[in-house]
């Protein structure tokens, strides 16, 4: 090695510790039973994509953040000779609807019709690095394929909704809305149908930018002026969630129709734990969804921790034929930093108290490989009762020692000198007695 | 869309349907059950590091195999304005070992010391495709950072053979063996010390090409006549597994002390579950490895399962000061052929046994929707009694919807219509019956 390699990990990217890898198991293993419970199946696909199926899969700002993989061998050679600038061949994703929709385009026979998916994984955006955002990030979605019928929505909202309470997540916010509706209030305004994309763009920034910011960015874009006043007069009712009657067309009345089917039923189920709510305001950001949209929030965090929506074209732009899609998914690095601040704050997850093993270290000998075998069967013992028992080499400052395992939460400790079996000590009770 | 997209995932890597996800999600928790209760913690890297660190890792072959990733924005375009090749900044990891050094080094003051560190996860190899071989693949590993004690290497034997035991494989035998040792016999043979790397990589060969493979790449790379001479004559002993006294030097002798503490001990406390033993010809790829090696096979199934060794330099290296380095790594992949092979022959995993619940299916109207209660109603409270529950909507053929539903592992159903909690039936009794 000539100079010195940085050991930080690539920009944007992380190392997760032990402490923090325990939480996301713990939060996964609770999301997926759940999940299970509903009937949903994990599948995977590979982290590459063709770059082909990811730049046409209408997920907006998305495709311009794909990290992307240079060709290899004898293709490279010809791609870099003929000047081209078509290097690369493959992506990593960028989320996991985009490979969810070719893999059931390309294994549909062999897939129960429905399926019912759960993927859990990693996705990848050359985003500018900042705050809580990075580069890798783990995604957890589930997806109905082939259901037309709202139940699907229901299903998808009551299972997310199970899954953030088994958690201890309380007073759940579920938006919900519909592209149709969406649509109706467009055509209600008189905003141009072919530019209904990017009147849905400027709409969706009313969080961030206000009813100012996002009307005069559609007077900027250059949308009917006509049009535009219409909206303004009509964004002080959408924002109080109110829906005037002469708004929908006969697409936004059965929208809205199964929207409130959507609401009642869930609503009557989930009993208090969350609460699902129309708001017409609600965008999103993607191109592909074509029906129900819908967000979970709760108040005592800002931004949202999950979104999903129906998106029933997707599968059959690849498939040949309409195949009806709908999914919700977890922000994972949203929940995972709302459970550390929560653990922080002394409140632990109670599959935490569950799962909790007692962490043992048996000490012995740095010569003692020659004569292991009772500390061995002593910890054989121990693992049988349920302990996690760790052999460590007994350094000289053992005072120091037990307060460093203490410090990565061992319970205890023995000390393995001779035959027969070693007492456990806790370390709290042995630092107190110190 | 201009053209149809294809939908096969990339060259040499694959889709995974849910039946095989389950397989190995049961796999990975019996593996991750038992590192845990060694005192195993699981850590995770990025699945992208630095071009640098990738290259400058001693890792043979899998240097010429990494996916690259292309740089980007500004870097990008000042790369390819200068005609330089150095396209790519970023790649894939092509094992868990190298990024686990750099975790170390860069993380050490925040770990527990020594670290015993559970890693699962993807590795990319740009491979030529070939039967049972990815380019994507999963491994499975546990090493130990900071042990120069054969403690060590015994623990990470134990747990390895014990998960492995877990998943019932039988007879398993552990080939060991040590750098210093393979040293020593090139030092008596008369290689040239400067070259020994290349003399490992023709030794390495035996069990593909042969003794006469062997003796014969190594005189065509050159090395001393007289040194082959006596390395031939020494071979079939070698390949009985004994190693003539006058082999070893001071350094030999020592290894060879080390080797016969970890293979009795290991034997006393594995109990019949896997037999350790001694195999001087046992070499590995690696250019990391600095003393013990080991692999372990199965008689009933080609080729090793699992293999790893001690690397006590590679810290090292990024971080200025020796840190003793051990580690064990399952080859999933191939775990979960001979799991599946085993499965298909009849032979079902006991943890798979454990872990069944009854699959439901709660057959319900295309038009339930608006009065959906009484089903989600009926599916809560199978869910709370352990059973997982899919709402279907009921199709008019069925007769074959319910033999669909077997066919992908549901146990049972129960068609929903109007209130009261609906009977749930046993698929295989409804077919027998019809």
């Amino acid at each position: 090695m000539a100079s010195k390699v940085s050991t930080a990990p690539p920009r944007g990217m992380r190392d997760i510790l032990p402490q923090e890898v325990e939480l996301r198991d713990l939060a996964t293993q609770e999301i997926l039973g759940v999940y299970r419970s509903y009937g949903f199946r994990r599948i995977e696909t590979p982290a590459l994509e063709s770059l082909r199926l990811l730049a046409s899969s209408e997920s907006g700002e998305n495709e311009k953040l794909i990290f992307k993989v240079l060709k290899r061998g004898e293709e490279l050679e010809t791609a870099l000779a003929s000047g081209a600038r078509d290097l690369a061949d493959l992506g990593l994703r960028f989320d996991l609807t985009v490979p969810l929709a070719r893999y059931y385009a390309e294994n549909h026979a062999r897939l129960p019709d429905p399926l019912k998916a759960i993927q859990v994984g990693p996705v990848w955006r050359a985003e500018r690095p900042q705050k809580g955002r990075f580069r890798q990030f783990t995604q957890c979605d589930i997806d109905t394929l082939g259901v037309k019928s709202a139940v699907a929505e229901i299903e998808l909202i009551l299972a997310t909704c199970d899954a953030l309470s088994r958690l201890q997540l309380r007073d759940l916010i579920v938006r919900i809305n519909d592209r149709r509706l969406l649509a109706a209030i467009a055509r209600h305004c008189g905003f141009d149908e072919t530019r209904q994309a990017s009147f849905f763009i400027a709409f969706d920034k009313l969080e961030k930018i206000g009813a100012d910011g996002v009307v005069g960015e559609l007077r900027e874009t250059r949308h009917d002026p006509g049009a535009v006043a219409r909206f303004e007069a009509l964004l002080p009712a959408l924002q109080k969630h109110e829906l005037p009657a002469d708004v929908l067309g006969a697409d936004g009345g059965e929208a809205l129709e199964s929207l409130e089917t959507i609401i009642r039923t869930a609503n009557q189920d989930i009993a208090g734990a969350a609460r699902v709510q129309l708001d017409p305001t609600l965008v999103r950001g993607m191109g592909y969804y074509t029906g129900t949209i819908f967000e979970i929030s709760s108040p005592a965090f800002p931004s949202s921790i999950a979104g999903g929506g129906r998106y029933d074209r997707m599968v059959g732009k690849l498939l040949g034929r309409e195949v009806p899609a709908c999914g919700f998914s977890i922000g994972f690095e949203r929940l995972v930093a709302i459970l550390t601040e929560r653990r922080e704050a002394g409140a632990p997850l109670a599959a935490e108290a569950r799962a909790a093993a007692r962490r043992i270290a048996l000490l012995v000998d740095e010569s003692a490989a020659a004569d292991l075998a009772p500390a061995l069967a002593a910890a054989r013992a121990l693992r049988e009762a349920g302990d996690l028992v760790s052999l460590e080499i007994r350094r000289r400052n053992v005072g120091r020692q037990l307060d460093d395992l203490e410090r990565h939460g061992f319970w205890g400790y023995a000390v393995c000198e001779g035959p027969g079996a070693p007492s456990v000590k806790s370390l709290t009770r042995t630092r107190e007695r110190r």
